[in-house]
């Protein structure tokens, strides 16, 4: 019960305005002497402070507002991309104070090669987070691949890297301190929904990185399908007799929109950042460019076409690289969801692209330590 | 709390054997004195009886078992098709004690006229339940359109018949007692769901009617979407280029396998069953039969591939009236899914046909009342 109304006052702190002892009371319906000792334990525990607030207009002396704290528990994000390594540090307010981001060509490196690259970041980052004040009390790491529901600390396949069955504690300098791996477009995907102004709490989130993943966020949680496979779009027959497809299918969604085909489509080699190549192409009206992206967002709108009928969400996200290239390809996704979506009531402005971009999953693994402190404070040491 | 526990214990008889008060006590952890207190309230509400059982052979004496009422209580479902208007009884235990069939031209006719002819028939098949000892305690009706989640009681929109913005209750005789309406498709998913020897918890379930229908089951709950409009596979795009569809869209699902399209390439004309028609055909190697049924199991199969590559079930079914020719479905289906989902692993055994058939949907409309009684017996008024 002690655990329960912790949370309850934490989140009341963490959902709103500066208020004070006796705000949560009113809020939460607890009395206050429930709330002076709750709160009391929650600044114990580092996840409060308490400050002092400007003079009001009508009482003259100033009072004692409620924050959460920007020092002490924080959340560490990691990711491994194909072409990267990278660190994220989040305080409990959710604002990232440190991010760390090194080139790395990943693909068909040994796992335990790259694992250690990437445990040497985040214990740098670790350091710098402590230089601020801040204390990492979990570690996420979003990785490009197949993370089962069933088999925690697993990640059973990431094709882009060549890993197969790799559990990163077995290769991490402190097992204890080993990141809990996560899939990364589930991990952008409860970014964007935790970061959103938007309310809404059905929704299908898209992103692409050497690959395309969705995720599904049903209720505010994330929806991982029976077997945690939910949300791979990128193997959605789009075009079925279409182009053939390494995954032995033909017309995925993967060889319209993903990364390879539209950098081959717009006539470029990769090399540099292809994102940013290719909105440097896009915004000088470079007309492969431009077709390439176009023929992106019809394929994705169809795809995502079928993904509103099926799951009728109250939000759609372009997230990740597209949503640095959503200028281009939202018009075409516009006009593929309102030609394909016709026998319900579609509400365009449902579409929007992240303001987050390709830093969501990063993020969001920063972040599911915080959240996960927020509904449970006991989980942070008694001071 | 006693509510909570009048389930449970209604519950447990519900699930299992034949219980004595001592074995529910057992399984559910309440006092053998608070087990019969609620047991007999359970048997005044009429949800119970205790009968006698054989004589066991350790001890020698008749005992004395729990058993859900098969007199008593029940649920009538009523249901709306394009060419009939059809109710089904079901008592306590789930089991259908009735069935009551007219053929009816319902497209086009006044929503009230079709709506006073089946308050009729359900006023016949109550008092046939009467006659049964059954006394019907909630009414649902399956209709072939949309029934937003915000909107109870409202059909906005059923294509098929020519509704739109009907509310039953309007032009029921008694409006107290007009029957709620579902989408045929839910209810006919929900019966599955209760029936299914298999035990998926994550289904989808689609049926074919006058237009196509699906339906998701997640964790044992109906999953509606955002506004209540989850499961529109029939529009979903198999063949974006393809044939026109009237909802304004190409290569809908519906355009490749939805009933008229399955007869137009079968070269049949609708009149008599349609159903029934092309089953005979097919067991009789018809070449067109067979080649229509080929094509909308393979179009079947591309949209299901999209299905389960986005909510990743552990059980896939073909209702309706895709159950009824499901032996010239299934390869297609199978075919198709084996090709398509590619990148995770796929258990061929997750798809599988209905037991139900055409009879689903009406069933699931009788056994929603029932499951409803079962997790709130205080619905039931006391004796």
């Amino acid at each position: 019960m002690r655990r329960r109304n912790l949370a309850v006052v934490l989140g009341a702190v963490a959902g709103g305005e500066l208020f004070s002892r006796a705000d949560v009371a009113g809020l939460t319906g607890l009395t206050r002497a429930a709330v002076s000792s709750l709160v009391d334990e929650l600044i114990g525990r580092g996840a409060l402070t308490e400050v002092e607030t400007a003079p009001s207009g009508r009482v003259g002396r100033p009072g004692r507002a409620l924050a959460l704290s920007d020092r002490g528990p924080a959340g560490l994000g990691l990711e491994i991309g194909v072409s990267h390594l990278a660190a994220c540090v989040a305080d409990l307010r959710g604002e990232p104070r440190l991010w760390r981001r090194v080139e790395r060509a990943n693909a068909g490196r040994p796992a335990g090669q790259v694992l250690a690259e990437l445990a040497e970041l985040g214990a740098e980052a670790e350091a710098a987070a402590a230089g601020l004040g801040l204390r990492v009390e979990g570690r996420v790491l979003a990785v490009p691949g197949v993370v089962p529901k069933a088999a925690q600390g697993l990640v059973e396949h990431a094709p882009n890297l060549g890993w197969h069955a790799v559990r990163p504690a077995e290769h991490w300098p402190r097992p204890q301190q080993a990141p809990v791996p996560e899939n990364e477009a589930n991990l952008g995907a409860l970014a964007e929904y935790w970061q959103a102004e938007q309310g809404a709490e059905t929704i299908v989130h898209v992103s692409a990185g050497a690959g395309i993943g969705a995720a599904l966020i049903v209720d505010g949680q994330l929806f991982r399908g029976a077997g945690g496979f939910a949300g791979e779009l990128g193997h959605i027959p789009v075009h079925p007799d279409g182009v053939p497809c390494p995954c032995g299918s033909r017309g995925c969604l993967e060889q319209y929109a993903g990364e390879a085909a539209v950098l081959r489509e717009a006539g470029l080699t990769a090399g540099g950042d292809p994102v940013v190549l290719l909105a440097e192409r896009a915004r000088a009206a470079d007309p492969a460019a431009l077709r390439a992206l176009e023929r992106a967002g019809r394929a994705l709108g169809l795809a995502l076409a079928s993904a509103v009928n099926l799951v009728d969400p109250d939000g759609l996200v372009l997230g990740g690289a597209y949503a640095e290239l959503a200028e281009w390809l939202l018009p075409a996704v516009r006009a593929e969801l309102a030609a394909r979506v016709t026998v319900r009531p579609w509400r365009p402005d449902t579409l929007r692209s992240s303001a987050l971009g390709r830093r969501g999953a990063l993020l969001g693994a920063a972040l599911l330590t915080v959240r996960r402190i927020i509904t449970d404070p006991t989980r942070l040491p008694l001071a």
